[in-house]
């Protein structure tokens, strides 16, 4: 990437966006940006880490996987363009991530620092503002699920289950779970689940594999 | 309350925690804080209000209230003690609050307009932490929620459901919702509900009225 490149990815940084050429200049001579690539298959952060810095996606793609408290679920999604990777977790009361991601591509990744972070937020009203956002955005939408209208069929009860275990609302989607766990989070007969989910798989929303959904675009889905 | 008195339960507010007394001096002297006192019965927020400010209860109880999307469902909890109102509504994209805050007895409530509530992001370093750290905290533990353990008994699905609808996680809370929606979102046969909520109130742990269930304590059920 040329110069002019480097700072055109930088605004697309959701932490940067707004931020004049000047200011993002000003930014980039003066912080401690750790720049770094990483390969196919790398592992860039493992669920557990102690996070203590913002970690940032700017090129290439990552898996990003979940695992259930109980290891029966699991669910693989993946990021491409610029994503801040759990910016919550470098505040507040667990600072660890709660996801692993993985490099699928060869990967463009930013890291900052927490002390840096924080210098950040008191000598940019804009870098402020972003990260705040960012959060608080997120927790509007997790607040909002429990008072959703409730599903009318099994198959909107399937569907909501699949999506609301997705951190993304689009893209594909694997979940690695036994038809049984399922069955038992929606609390229905095992027959009934499996019967709904090859009416989806009939309808190429989704395949299914021994002990594996895959979804290729979740926004067909839901 | 006393000079004294006022800065003593200042510093119990979660944006001011940690500050010392000359920090804390400061901040008072320079921002505009709107100190306000509402009688029993007043209504503090309603849910859908535009927000554009932090709302703090300082002193007395309140009444929060959630409404889900189809009305079929509220939940109303109470709130003593020193809380920020939905800090996350002040930001990100959805700007209004979500709940009702009504006064159960004459309450001690301070606005800070989001325009000073962003000056003193910059000017104290205390103020910013407090504030990320808490809407960070709220959103890693609702991220937390999809991934528990399932529920090994309709008891404990029974239970979660409620907590799961509740902000705080001790106190009194009145859910005023029907049976049958309590079974249609658990997915599971309204005489197989009544029958764990009366076990539920046979062990004293709620009360059962027409449309209405009664948690003195949820601390207790959970």
């Amino acid at each position: 990437m040329g110069r002019i490149g480097v700072y055109d990815k930088l605004l697309m940084i959701p932490l940067f966006t707004g931020m004049s050429m000047t200011e993002l200049e000003g930014i980039v001579g003066e912080t401690r940006l750790l720049f770094r690539k990483v390969e196919e298959g790398e592992r860039v952060v493992s669920d557990g880490d102690r996070c203590g810095r913002l970690v940032i996606l700017v090129e290439g793609s990552l898996r990003m996987s979940t695992v259930s408290d109980d290891h029966a679920l699991t669910v693989e999604e993946e990021l491409s363009g610029c994503h801040v990777l759990q910016p919550e977790c470098a505040f507040g009361l667990h600072q660890r991530f709660t996801h692993t991601y993985q490099a699928l591509t060869p990967c463009s990744l930013i890291s900052i620092d927490k002390k840096e972070a924080l210098r950040l937020t008191s000598v940019s009203l804009i870098f402020r503002l972003n990260l705040i956002n960012l959060i608080s955005t997120t927790l509007q939408k997790e607040n909002g699920k429990a008072w959703r209208c409730p599903p009318r069929s099994l198959e909107e009860r399937v569907v909501r289950y699949l999506s609301d275990h997705c951190f993304l609302r689009t893209g594909k989607k694997v979940f690695r779970v036994k038809k049984e766990r399922l069955a038992q989070d929606l609390n229905e007969g095992q027959r009934q689940v499996s019967g709904c989910l090859k009416v989806l798989q009939d309808r190429g929303l989704l395949t299914l594999h021994r002990g594996r959904i895959d979804v290729p675009a979740l926004e067909n889905l839901t």
